[in-house]
């Protein structure tokens, strides 16, 4: 009566939901004070000031239909230009309005740009640890996603591995830095060597291998570089969102670039349209089209995240955890302290301490802690945390 | 190395964009003033001042994470209630808020809607005339569109040809009324026949079949009464939003309605939230959800598209033109004086009338006129309506 796959993909709960579902049923117990809820990636800090400004100036100054009205599918002309300005004199880049595709957040612009490529039988890479949805969006337009091993030393690429996976049927591949869940932020050299990787086998199979990087936490980086892939590799979209940036989850707004350097810009743009419009994407929320472009080039406060993840960091190592510093996004991805994640997560909970599986990332025998929450909730959580590890010892 | 598919949806111009363009191009030849474009379905009453100061008053005084952080998939939980409740209020029905799936508009209601229901070799049925991102929605999800021949002395359902298509294989009916283009509003009576067959065709197939009422221009009637279709036919799924209600197409917020009647609620439900995951609208934008909250049960002012479609029907009966009086939305939709529409409209361009011929509805021999434009433009329309019209004689 309906497609039984819709049904599993709209009712089968995600372990990270289950965890927080858990955690609002405790709480409701023993008071939300006493729960230490390191699952969801909620961007904590709030909105800021200057974009709430620029919304009410918006609202309150532009005629109605030029705020609220259809605007072309890409996006806003001038808004595009804008933004496209603004990555040019932050990334020394030379894109144009065209170059921009504005979406409703990074998952329209990562889906968007999987339906948008995707033939039948194309397979499409991405590297432990993951977002789970990728498999779901990827699977969706009629791929396969194949999953590189992790390097858990330093969360960069496990190139042997990669290389065995590209076959003559790859047609992208996704890399997400600074990542969820690892925290890890690719260096140059990284970025070089795939770029070297890609285009030679994109010489040998005839046909170009695309790099999708999906950067919804660019911003969110600790005094580390991170490489504007495009200048790496031309066959690169890069897929951004404010979502964290500007803690704008809700409002889903973001945008897809297309340089002109890829192998063929008409194709490709033209299959981006196409995409957003099966996808029903009309056109991203025009509200926001406005306020990102008033606000483009406006520095995100990261101060938050980058105390938290010092206190949890040093905290865990001081309770004996095994962690890689964290470099980027608002995540740490310690080693559990038994072979099985599920169990040592089930463990935790006896504490109060929720936290996901690394196997929920693709990465078992590792758990994902989201520090994107009350500093004062981690501080009081890290006695918890050693006796937690006391139990191991 | 792109999907050929998508590049062909994001390409291929549709016909009113191309004479949207022209009219661009003429506009910068002869002047703005001099062009009479009847081609778009942009709503242009201004957004209500409730609905301006409702967003100021949300962005100045909620805390920002609720306002701009992610809701959960189906949309937040006052919202939905409060959506049911207005609508229980103005139609006497029994929803609460676990009924409503809230949406980027209704573009993705409906496509939601068709992909949550779509199983393999299923069929769709619409009515002529009717919009033409129906097909190309419908085959996204994988579906068959079959096309009921219109019944142009009132654009009301040809039952006779609705029963012939009606097939073991159909999965859905989309009606549209108000209608685009027609103008159409089905009675009473209609929507009465339509149930009545449904539901023996139902017990004759062995699996329901569902209606998916499809209403973006609900509030836009003259003087007639709308029928709520949940009230007539417990099958159906009602895509609502208020891109015409309250002139806020470029925010994309709408909404799915599932009564509890439909043939497996929960099947359905979680059906629908499958098909939001995959098409990634991961929630509608919350900013708008909490707007429409707000302003639920406020009234839309369609005075001057009553005054329009008065204007606009006198004075093309006058000029001789066979139309049927419009009931409701922005369009008429009058027979063109050759058999040809095509050719008609070409013809009307050298008075840079721009019109849409019938056939992208699904309708030859008819063109579509929006009267969602200044009243001052329709009144200087009407002598040239009145030349090309004595060209045929």
């Amino acid at each position: 009566m309906v497609s039984s796959k819709m049904y599993e993909l709209g009712t089968k709960k995600s372990t990270i939901r289950t965890i927080f579902e858990f955690g609002r049923k405790r709480a409701a117990e023993v008071g939300e004070e006493n729960i230490f809820d390191f699952s969801l990636g909620n961007p904590n800090v709030p909105t800021p000031e200057f974009v709430k400004e620029a919304a009410i100036e918006i609202l309150q100054n532009f005629e109605p239909s030029a705020v609220h009205g259809y605007t072309v599918a890409p996006g806003n002309p001038q808004v595009r230009e804008t933004l496209a300005q603004s990555i040019n004199e932050r990334f020394g880049t030379n894109f144009a309005g065209k170059n921009i595709f504005v979406t409703a957040g990074a998952a329209a612009a990562i889906t968007i740009s999987f339906k948008a490529l995707a033939e039948p039988g194309d397979e499409f890479i991405t590297f432990a640890p993951y977002f789970p949805e990728y498999k779901c969006f990827v699977e969706s337009v009629g791929a396969t996603l194949k999953v590189v091993d992790a390097q858990p030393e330093d969360w960069q690429i496990n190139f042997e591995n990669f290389i065995h996976l590209l076959t003559p049927k790859t047609k992208a591949v996704i890399i997400n830095s600074p990542n969820n869940p690892s925290g890890a932020v690719y260096s140059r050299e990284t970025i070089e060597k795939l770029a070297r990787i890609l285009k030679n086998k994109s010489g040998e199979y005839g046909h170009p291998i695309f790099i999708i990087s999906d950067e919804p936490y660019r911003e969110i980086a600790y005094d580390v570089e991170v490489p504007y892939v495009p200048k790496f590799y031309a066959n690169t979209l890069v897929c951004y969102s404010y979502s964290k940036s500007f803690s704008l989850p809700g409002e889903r707004i973001g945008y897809i670039v297309v340089p002109d350097e890829v192998a063929d810009f008409g194709k490709i743009f033209g299959a981006v349209a196409g995409a957003a419009r099966v996808l029903t994407h009309v056109n991203a929320p025009s509200l926001w089209q406005l306020v990102i472009a008033k606000c483009a080039g406006k520095p995100s406060d990261i101060s938050i995240y980058r105390k938290n993840a010092d206190l949890l960091y040093n905290g865990l190592k001081d309770a004996g955890f095994e962690c890689v510093k964290p470099q980027g996004a608002f995540y740490l991805f310690p080693k559990a302290l038994e072979p099985d994640d599920y169990a040592f997560c089930e463990r935790a909970k006896k504490y109060d301490l929720l936290l996901v599986p690394g196997a929920d990332f693709g990465c078992p025998g590792y758990f994902r802690a989201a520090y994107c929450i009350k500093t004062e909730t981690i501080e009081r959580s890290l006695p918890l945390f050693k006796k937690l590890a006391e139990e191991y010892k």
